[in-house]
């Protein structure tokens, strides 16, 4: 059986702020790109919004905030992303990157694509399905908002997992999700976005179509004034201990119930002079065990090589979903969204 | 706002043997009943098949089989049972327990009740889910077998949460689930067993009933021999530690992605002589902290103080479901079982 292992990095960002230039960002992520290409890296995620600063949490005039979409999702022939992706494609590294998705039909989105090097464009593309914070911001003026709601439509496009042709040397080209568990085929990937990797539903669902490669890029506050009255007082520093605490969770968490490893990349340290942002990037094992993961909060890379044979021990034993599933008893699931009296659940 | 806070207790068990007879075994958990008391426990949990070592490793002859099933789950006035429950409501310990059920249409289901020692009678059943394990018994001799898929039937009861009544000052007898954990209402309970608390549907069917207290009893093997040749190679000791980091992995990502409290109760140590069982027993908050554990694998008392009220922060913030869930998105988790070719899922 031929090896199927991949050399991953996630591409962790300081701080990008209101007032930094697009050269300059571009410039940081082909160095980081360049420094996981010395590792040997095939595969680099950038993240969330990676290009701006994480603009949701302020009111930005309908006139100025176009500046901080990108307005074609073809990113490697836009002025504005393609040396990016000039450069992926110059070092044959895969790569995903989030940014904020100005769609045609004038609709905003927090989207991310995957683009591979040796076919030279986006194979897939992902829109964040859920979104945090509020459509309006909060009237306390020391509230820090976070307008997801009002800038994006929530993701209209699943969670469709791809392929990642080129990466696995013998890989055969068609199979199943199990046979790519089993050592076939090219490597199965799914993209999720920061909240989305609190929510185990996008993850399941990736996680039956064979998922062996989970990617996140995130953007998380590590503290933030209680304006909802129910959170025990913590000290900045306690909260952001908590946060990063919780990223972990959930990514190992749910890595290891759907068999998968993953990778997440941070934008963190103090965004636009003020915002802190969490690091904690990090790299999973299906068996829920962090590999590497990020030492500062700046610009960093988290490196690792897997093994994609370890999905197997999850997915044919304990989480073989096929044996154990029992879709007749989780109804609920998909017939209502917010939370109904117990007496009452169908 | 009255308080809502609730004494509650895992009774981890050591090991009940083939050969261990039933009046010895409610002795033990008498004592922890008593125990618990003494620490002011208003609940008490108990292990999965508690009554009985965990028969489903043994192909047992089908003239023997029924003496590991209770045949009546009207516990509380069974002979083999009575005991047990006598004590609970002497001492005003509500207390949840799992035994294997042989159903009045003869079907065998593994299953534990929640009774109310102010009611004086069992007010909720659950019937395990997730059976792990195969029907026919491993060709290798040297395998530990795990016949659950043999013994019992799925649970076909759903995910029935339920309140639990006069558990809790001044609560109110009426409200919907949101407002239970707005600190109105008794509170909000849901039963798992072993297994289902690695899978993700359970513990979000839970939680869309506004669940605060996920009950899970447990047999959860240490090490057994690799007989499927894809687990890395482990010592005993690896293996079972890493056992235990996947029970408190699940038990913390899915409280804090559900925002409950969790108690889990193992049944622990060698069993049958020779068949070693993990410790692990925990309390886990809504935020994913491990709030009390055991700290060996005998008989032991896991306490914890709760305040319901920590549900809050989760419930209306972050995983306010009804918010930010986007069940539009989320079909294949109901539609399909098992693992499907990523371009072919709906």
């Amino acid at each position: 059986m031929a090896p199927r292992t991949l050399k991953i990095a996630a591409a962790q960002m300081g701080p990008v702020h209101l007032t930094s230039k697009r050269p300059e960002t571009l410039s940081r992520m082909i160095t980081l790109l360049q420094s996981a290409s010395s590792l040997g890296a095939q595969l680099v995620l950038f993240p969330e919004t990676a290009f701006t600063t994480f603009f949701p949490r302020h009111l930005i005039p309908s006139q100025e905030l176009d500046t901080y979409f990108e307005h074609s999702d073809n990113l490697p022939d836009a002025e504005n992303t393609k040396p990016l992706f000039d450069e992926a494609k110059k070092l044959g590294i895969d790569i995903s990157v989030g940014f904020a998705e100005r769609a045609e039909d004038g609709k905003g989105y927090n989207t991310s694509v995957y683009f591979s090097a040796k076919k030279g464009e986006v194979i897939a593309k992902y829109r964040k399905v859920h979104l945090p914070g509020t459509k309006e911001p909060f009237e306390n003026p020391d509230a820090v908002n976070q307008l997801e709601k009002r800038y994006f439509e929530p993701g209209n496009l699943g969670f469709q997992a791809f392929r990642a042709p080129d990466l696995v040397e013998g890989a055969v080209k068609k199979g199943n999700g199990v046979e790519a568990a089993l050592g076939k085929g090219d490597p199965v990937m799914g993209m999720m976005i920061c909240n989305d990797r609190r929510w185990v539903e996008g993850w399941r669902i990736y996680g039956m179509q064979g998922v062996e490669v989970v990617l996140c890029g995130y953007n998380t506050a590590g503290f933030a004034p209680d304006l909802w009255g129910t959170r025990k007082v913590m000290t900045p520093e306690e909260a952001e201990k908590d946060a990063v605490f919780h990223h972990k969770l959930v990514m190992q968490g749910n890595s290891y119930m759907n068999s998968c490893f993953s990778v997440s990349a941070a934008k963190a340290g103090l965004e636009d002079g003020k915002y802190d942002l969490i690091g904690g990037s990090c790299i999973t094992s299906p068996e829920g065990h962090v590999l590497a993961e990020a030492k500062g909060k700046g610009d960093e890379i988290v490196f690792a090589e897997l093994d994609l044979e370890d999905c197997r021990q999850g997915k044919e034993k304990t989480f073989d979903f096929d044996r154990h599933r029992r879709i007749d008893q989780y109804g609920p699931i998909t017939q209502q969204t917010g939370v109904v009296e117990p007496d009452l659940l169908e």
